[in-house]
Formats: C-alpha cells, structure tokens, sequence
C-alpha cells in the first residue's frame, strides 16, 4: 500500500510517498513560494536525481497537479500511475476538542475542520486548502486527516484548563491543547520499541526540540502533560518564540510601546527566544558557535533554553510519579550532542547518566546513557510522514 | 528594642511594634479605608482589649498620627514615649535591582525607591507614602526599608531573564524579580533552625500559599528560583490570578472581546485563578467546602491548583539536584491540612512521605513528615513583620 503524506503551509507544500510494506519513502519533495513571485518544486524519486521545477503556481492545487503528475512520470517519477496511490494522508496542526485521533475525511470532518479555523487562523486554512485540492484531484482516494492535537487529547482536565473564568473555556475553547503530537506520538512508540519494552509500563518523557519546541509526559503511552498549549507559543523558549512569561509583561508592553495586537504576537512570535536574548540568531548552530567564541549572551541564550528544559523534565517526572526513558528529538534533538550535554548535566538526582561517547551522535536512532543509567536516554529523530501514513494506512 | 514595623497599601495600613529582646509584639493594628468614607483603624496592645477608631483620616500621615498617639496612650497605649520607638522598619513591594539587601533609609535611597515606581506602580507610591510620613513624624527614627524582592536578587541570570528581546530588560528592566521574598526568607530560616541544621547545607522549597502564592527554591539559604515574576502575575494559580497561561490568550482575548489594557489586567489579576475556574470564590475555604459537596468545577479548582504546586516542586528539586525539605506557609500553606495532602500526594517518588495525623494541624509549627521521609515537611507561619523587625534592628 502506497500513501501520500500532505504538508500544506500558508505559501508551502511538503509530500513524501511511502510504500508502507518496506516502510520506504518512495518520492519526497518541497513546494515553496506558492502564489508568489519564484514558485518552485524539488523533487526527488529515491535513486534518481533531486529535480527542481521552477514555474508560477498560483494555489496549492496547481502545485498539486505538477507534484502528482511527476510521481508518474516515466523519467523522474517514483510509481506508474495514480492507482499507485492508495490513500493520502493531510497534516492538520489544529483539530480542537472535536478530534482526539486521526479520522477519515467526509463532509462532516470538512465542516468541524472549518470550525477549528478560529483555533489556528494561520495554520488550519492552508491545511483544509491541501485537502480540497487532492479531493477534487484525486476523488476517489480516501483521505485521512491527522491532527498536531490529536495525541494530547488525553490529558486530564486540570492539565488542560487555564486558570482563567471558566467561561472563556466554554465561549472559546480556551485550554491547553498542545501540540507536536505526531512526533511525541512516534518517538515514544520508537522509544519502547528500541527499549524492547510494553509502552504501557513506560513513562517516558519527550522533548521534542527544534526551532518549535515541545515536551511531552508520556504515562503507558498517553500524553498526560504538555509544554505548549492553546497556541505554539507557550512552554519552553524557542528560536524565536518567548514560551512561558510573565502575561502582565504583556499589558505593561503596549502601555510603553504603544503596540497593536499584531505586533504583540510579532514580537512574542518572530522576534523572541534565543533570538531575542542572543540577538544573534535563531538557529542553534549559529548560538552555539557564538557561545564558543565567548559570546556572552548567545551562552545566556542557552542557558535559558536548557534550564527550562530541566524544569519541564523535573515537573513532568513528578507529576507521573517518576520516569523511565527520555527522548530527544527534532532539529535541536536529533543533533546537538552539547545541548542533550547541558540538559542531562545535574539531572543525576532523577537517575539520569548520560554516556558523553555513545551521546557523541547526530540524526540517528541511539541509546545515549550510561548501562547503569536508572533512566534510559534516548535519541530518536523523528518522523511525522511515517506516523502520518501509517494512521492514514490503518484508517484507509 | 523596639521596632515600628508598617506596611502600607493604596488605602491601608498595617502596623506592630515589636520588642526585638523577646521578639514580643508589643501592639499591633490595621488601618484601612484611607482616604475613603468610613476610616478606621482596629488597634490592639497585647493584654488589653481592641479598640476601633472611627474617623476619618485623609490620608496615610494622619494615620500614622493617630497610630502614634494611641501606641503612647496611656490607657490603650503599649510604651510611655515615641523615644521608645527605636527604629522604623517599612515594607516596599519592588526594589527592582537596586535592593539585593534590607537598606537605611537616606535621600539616596529616597530617590532609587521612586525610580521603582515604574515597575510597581500600584504598590510602591503607598509604600513610600508611608515612609514619608514617618520621616515627618519621627524625623529623628533610624528608618529602614525592606524589599519583597530583596531576597530573590541571588537568583542566576538564566532563572531571571525572560527569552524576550533583550533591549527590553535594558529598556524597562524586563525580568523575573519575584515577591513574599521576606516570607521565603523567614520560613526558610526557621525550618533550618528546627531541623537543627545549618541553612548551608540544605536545599529547601518554600510554598508560600495564600490568596497570592509563590513558590522558592532556596538552595543553600539564597533564593535561586521563585514562581513569581517581572510581577505578582506568573505562576501558580491564585485566589483570583491566573498565573502562567499561553501569553497568545492575550491577544486572542483583546481581538474577540475587544479589551483595553486595563482591563486585561483587570482579567487576569482579578476575575481569574480558582475563582475564575470554579465561580464560586476566591477563598479557598469556600472551594474546599463546594468541593466536598460535590461541585465539579470547585473540585476542577483546587485540581489545577495543587497541580501547579506538584510541577514546581518537581522543577525546583530538579534544579537544585535535590531538596531536603518543603515548607508549606502563608493562609493555605498554613491552615489545609487538605492542600498539603493533596499536594505531596504522589510525590513519594521525590522521597517525600506525610504524615497523615502529624499533618492535622493549622496554622502552628509541625514537622509533619513521617519519621522516615528522606524529604522533611514543614509547616511553619510565615511571620514577615518580625522579619523586618530584624532586617531593621540589623541596620538601625
């Protein structure tokens, strides 16, 4: 069975066909600048030549047509014909209270995605736009949508309600809802599979840490706690998003700067973070490297980071009454070994010894702590489309 | 030696005097309505009756007129002669960073504590009101002031910057300072002084819980993170405060119910917290009554709040490599036995083990641990006048 896995941005497409009896991805590619002035594809079939198309695209379903048509095409494509392609699988990053696990899409799902809209203004559009254009490309492949949200629909409720009137929860569905729920999702699977142990004896704690960055307390296998919350921006600091911060900042900021609403999501968004404390960059790599060189705030920038990664693992071990693995994962995760470094350094207490040799790896699966590490430390990169086409897969 | 500890709100004022050689109170009242029809202060001299002046009084100066007159009244009175008012000791909610320490009062000083005011700008004018007064009053009276922040001013610097742009803590002084520093300080003293241990060698984690609540790790005797931040705001949940939520709700808030800055603040400090969950009151007595009879959204309430409580114990043990000892204090902290419970219930993972009849206690002293409990549990009244009485008679 053959599942094409959906990754619509505002202006973006990501796809990857995957043959799930080898677990293969067969073609993958990346749609950018959809709509604007230097639209483009790369694309690359597994064993062929990465191929770039450079042409105006005016929506999603045109950059649609072109991707579908290459993956059958005789020179560069990965499959025959459409027929190959025995279902597709849509990303959605916000599904609300109304979606706790994947679902197949009919037009009821259409009509509750709709109303997730106000939930994620910026992120659901273009999601519900990538389904639309495969429906009406492609109308009688089943289409399954899978939510960012959906795994953390088990947190129990005073996880997930704010300590705001009880009324704005009712009138606007304002709670914790979390998110990176596919991630958590996959690499805790991962982790008791490597571990060779039932995730439902498990707790296992997962930071899934990129330039969006998130922890999960993962109890027997359920999300019973997460870092972010109604939107992306709560929890940790990120590249260039605060995370938790004092909410009167935010009041006391406008009095003084005389901000409007778009520009207090702005700053708290695009303009924050290691960005906003180094001053220097949003990406890790470049922080560090500063760090190395005796740059003091790109080290302040850090330290923050790791300290409220530590907080997170210290409160979440608490809360499911101790832990048995953690894993790293996403950009950060995947390949800082320095970072992995500072966030197990003084984690002794909680059982953690990391191993620094084993922990000296990037971009691959690895068990990183010490033998007789009382909490296993793991590094697992993370594969969303994988967990995205098997949902789609099982549902199909 | 006695001591004038005053502690004065917009429309309120509180004060003792204290004989510092038994650390007695000698007197003790509470002005409140200042300013506003029906004025009254409640006056008490140890051993004699309470007695209520009623009249009103314009302003904190008047107060303090009425208050000295009546502490040398030779009938309801505690000394002979303001001679025996040997120092002031005054309370001021923001030293910003300016005041890592309890200072003598001088025209430097004068002029730091107004430049403060930006960043407290509800609390401080009162607090220096009072100092005014006094020095007009008692212009001879060593005065000394004492900072809810003081105590908190050893945090490290990646516990107290926020990942915001940087400028803004250069600008405005955007950081974590953290509040009840004197109470954290005073009960995290006296629990080393019942364990019969030095504060050196113990890390301890103070609750201060009350219809405003913060929480300290206190590693070593010095604060080095604390629940409250740039304002009383962050944190845990409150009476009537939301503590930590997604700062994204702010602007999801404004744009929907189209709020001015006023009242987003108004929301969040005073309308939200367990009275926003539950409906009922912000008074925890009141939840805990509604719970017991089966009110779900009470229940909800003290769930969230214990919660909160839980997370940051964990954190901070996570931070400190470890804790000794918990203190629980202020009106919560010191009266619910039943907060207490639910809160180290499930936390025998960080080797704390209560006592279920040694916790039947309220608001006296109790080491209410089981014998064996790696992690010791403390109850102890915070007492922050006798606190400032000591700060004060230090410097005076």
């Amino acid at each position: 069975m053959n599942i094409l896995v959906i990754n619509c941005g505002s202006s973006s497409l990501k796809y990857q066909l995957i043959d799930m009896n080898e677990e293969k991805v067969l073609a993958k590619g990346l749609s950018e600048r959809i709509g604007i002035e230097g639209s483009r594809i790369k694309h690359t079939t597994t064993g062929k030549k990465e191929i770039i198309i450079e042409k105006p695209m005016s929506d999603h379903k045109e950059v649609l047509e072109i991707v579908l048509s290459t993956l059958v095409d005789s020179e560069h494509g990965a499959i025959k014909s459409m027929d190959e392609i025995n279902a597709v699988g849509h990303r959605v990053v916000h599904g609300g209270e109304k979606f706790a696990n994947s679902v197949k899409i009919d037009d009821e799902v259409m009509k509750a995605l709709n109303e997730c809209i106000d939930l994620a203004p910026l992120h659901n559009p273009p999601n519900i736009m990538g389904i639309e254009a495969c429906k009406e490309l492609m109308p009688d492949t089943p289409m399954v949508g899978v939510f960012d949200t959906a795994f953390h629909q088990t947190m129990p409720k005073d996880n997930y309600i704010y300590p705001l009137p009880y009324e704005l929860y009712e009138k606007y569905g304002i709670r914790k809802y979390g998110f990176h729920g596919t991630s958590h999702k996959y690499v805790s699977l991962k982790a008791a599979e490597i571990l060779e142990r039932d995730i439902k004896d498990l707790n296992i704690i997962t930071c899934h840490l990129g330039n969006g960055a998130s922890i999960c307390a993962v109890e027997k296998g359920r999300s019973v706690d997460t870092s972010m919350g109604f939107t992306p921006l709560e929890g940790l600091a990120m590249g260039t998003r605060t995370g938790n911060i004092d909410p009167a900042i935010i009041p006391f900021l406008v009095d003084k700067e005389n901000l409007s609403m778009e520009e207090v999501n702005n700053l708290l968004n695009k303009k924050s973070g290691v960005l906003g404390i180094s001053g220097v960059s949003s990406d890790f790599r470049d922080i560090e490297e500063e760090a190395e060189k005796g740059n003091e705030r790109a080290k302040l920038a850090l330290d923050v980071f790791v300290n409220r990664v530590k907080k997170y693992i210290g409160a979440y071990t608490t809360l499911m009454g101790g832990v048995d693995a953690i894993v790293f994962t996403a950009g950060i995760g995947e390949n800082s070994a320095e970072i992995r470094e500072m966030v197990c350094n003084g984690l002794e207490s909680l059982g953690i010894k990391l191993d620094e040799e084993k922990n000296n790896v990037r971009g691959k699966e690895a068990l990183v702590s010490q033998d007789d590490s009382k909490v296993k430390v793991l590094v697992i990169p993370t594969n969303e489309e994988l967990m995205i086409a098997k949902d789609t897969e099982e549902l199909a």
